[in-house]
């Protein structure tokens, strides 16, 4: 079918369950117009919808801005070739619009963007900018809005040494065996040994690439890749067949930091591009933590680095087990982690922002962050920390919609 | 000489200087009376000074409580086989009196003795006490004062790795090297590794030990004793000959923990001895610092435990160089460090703390840290942290008697 028939359709139709065919191809078609990463164009689709945003661009009736960055690509249309390669090796496209899309996680992104400036000059450059995935493509039997819930990537320097292999196995193993998923960038040395310590305990993992989800990138790692995409997902905002252009793993590590709770770095050199990841992740209000190593290791010293800052704005966590990561990433920041283990009133010890929320949250329809950070009277980003610490100790819920309060235990009082 | 007869003398001289040798001896005379480390024994002493205090035990005067303390050591007298003792070895008496005494820095001791409460059933026992010492008997060519001006301790596990020693040396040498002074407790594994760092920088080194200052205690550190005795200090609160008691080591880690500015933890297992000692310097307001390590290692999981301590009351700096270190005991938790560099005003950058503590220092005549701090208002130990930086700063001068504010360099106005 012709992609404009097709929108067509789609526009009639509106927002329906399921998904739209026509709407899921203008966001194919979207996300290949324009490289990934830039807040402009996000914010274009955001405001027409994919729909409508890929007619206008089509028709050439998108503002000069929008079609200056689309260029000739706006008469191409690769969607049903992409789609078909996809459905090749078991991939799927997922939207936004659908009930599996992480909108939890990643909404983190979507409040960074929301404070980009108006003016493009000023905005962030596009390997950097915290700008939400337009859709990603999928490969795998997991689905990433479950699998992204309770999440910790771990992150780490290619040339890691055998200790930092080591640790980042054993944190991957740990991990998976409690139920957490271990986010990672498919990569050599730490990244592997995670991903390899979460399947060794058959927990499922997700690897975030830069390349399509077809491609076997690094080529040693080709039948790792393969055995996560047999139990948990290979995750890209790049068609399949797309390859790994060095640009587009700055471009990825922001979906690694937004995807998840909290980044674990293991091994990584002065300056890195891991310790980086720390830094967009802390920027978005995810839990940064890092593992120490030898003084005397040249790989420890980016970890190093980290645990040195002393601020909130540059500190990170010092873990140095699984048992350290949960306490950080259940807690979020704050001391839920002890409640949880306390019975008595669920309330007790829960931090001052943590009870503010809590009370901002309505007994019967769920709303959404923003709303809840009105009422409470504190940032978006403080919400989305402490609300996933509240369902795990069971005082909210998330209705598909929004939060809300959770039903009192069955026989007891709210506290 | 009778000792009765030379407290006689003593009294009769009053405080002069050079101090009266039976002021001397009534201090080698106490120190033996009860075992080091009772607050209400230092404060009898305090409360009526050394010679009288000697008198009032040997004539049966003295309150029944610190008379049941002594008991029949009241009527026995060492002091002159001791003093021999330590004239055969070339060790001395160092007395509070005396100008080398490290009154500076143990006056954190002084300060944390004052917070014990008044009855002796509720003070803290004696192994754990922040008493300061009633003298201390030192071997070796080094002025105390001077030597512990600018000291850090590096304090860690007997047990240590190849690893532990290695950074422990690597730290004593840069830190002598730079001007300055390694203490630790001359025990096996990390003291002796920092000991013999310092010493290949031809840097003075001060073993602070739980015996006699001429037993070669651990035997197999006989050599580096002797050559620590050379250059630097041995100190002990004990007589020549006395003996290594199990208990003597917690009662000694006060001092360690007293007499620098900061304690550096180099490879300790969990809650091990040298983590209590840096928690020790924490509660004299001491720097804490810990050298990370690898999480599979047992030796460091006790600076992990430390660095892991998130509030101010249980947390330590990671350091991982000399330059760390200095860092942390340069600027004593402020900013210091920055302005000693800057040399267009050198008041930019203290902190809150300091500018108040600087604003107290009269033009000339010294005051004590507990005026300062009146004066100040703020607490006298936070007064005691930020001296030493003040100083290094050359905002403040030592009088001998008290501080008071370093007069201006030659040809400029004061900021």
């Amino acid at each position: 079918m012709n992609l404009d028939d097709d929108l067509e359709d789609a526009a009639r139709a509106g927002s329906s369950q399921p998904v739209h065919p026509g709407l899921r191809r203008a966001r194919a078609w979207l996300s290949r117009a324009v490289e990934p990463g830039v807040v402009d164009f996000w914010r274009f689709v955001d405001r027409h919808g994919p729909v409508d945003a890929a007619r206008l661009i089509r028709s050439g009736a998108a503002p000069p801005r929008i079609l200056r960055l689309v260029g000739a690509r706006a008469q191409r249309d690769e969607t049903l070739a992409d789609l078909r390669r996809a459905e090749r090796c078991d991939a799927r496209l997922l939207v936004p619009e659908d009930d599996e899309w992480p909108a939890f996680p990643l909404h983190a992104l979507t409040v960074a963007t929301a404070e980009e400036p108006d003016d493009p000059k000023q905005q962030s450059e596009r390997t950097l900018a915290p700008v939400p995935p337009l859709a990603l493509w999928v490969r795998g039997p997991g689905r990433l809005d479950v699998l992204a819930d309770r999440s910790v990537a771990i992150v780490g320097s290619r040339a890691s040494t055998a200790y930092g292999e080591h640790v980042a196995g054993e944190l991957g193993f740990r991990l998976a065996e409690r139920g957490w998923t271990v986010v990672s960038g498919g990569a050599y040395g730490i990244d592997a040994a995670a991903h390899r310590g979460a399947l060794a305990a058959d927990g499922p993992t997700v690897a975030v690439l830069a390349c399509g989800v077809d491609r076997p990138y690094p080529a040693g790692n080709g039948a790792l890749l393969h055995r996560i995409a047999e139990g948990g997902l290979v995750v890209s905002e790049w068609p399949p067949g797309a390859a790994p252009h060095q640009h587009r793993f700055l471009v990825r590590n922001r979906l690694i930091a937004g995807l998840t709770r909290g980044t674990v770095v293991v091994e990584a050199a002065a300056r890195s591009g891991a310790t980086a990841t720390a830094n967009r992740a802390r920027k978005l209000g995810k839990q940064v933590m890092a593992v120490p190593g030898p003084v005397t290791s040249a790989m420890s010293v980016g970890c190093h680095e980290l645990l040195r800052g002393t601020d909130e704005k540059s500190g990170a966590h010092l873990v140095t087990s699984a048992a350290h990561v949960l306490e950080v990433v259940g807690r979020l920041g704050d001391d839920l982690a002890d409640t949880l283990e306390r019975p008595s009133n669920p309330r007790d010890g829960l931090s001052d922002v943590a009870i503010r929320v809590l009370d901002a949250c309505p007994v019967r329809l769920g709303v959404g962050p923003e709303r809840l950070a009105t009422v409470a009277g504190c940032e978006v980003l403080d919400v989305l920390k402490v609300l996933p610490a509240l369902e795990l100790a069971e005082l909210v819920q998330w209705t598909g919609e929004g939060w809300r309060l959770a039903p009192p235990p069955k026989g007891a009082g709210r506290g």
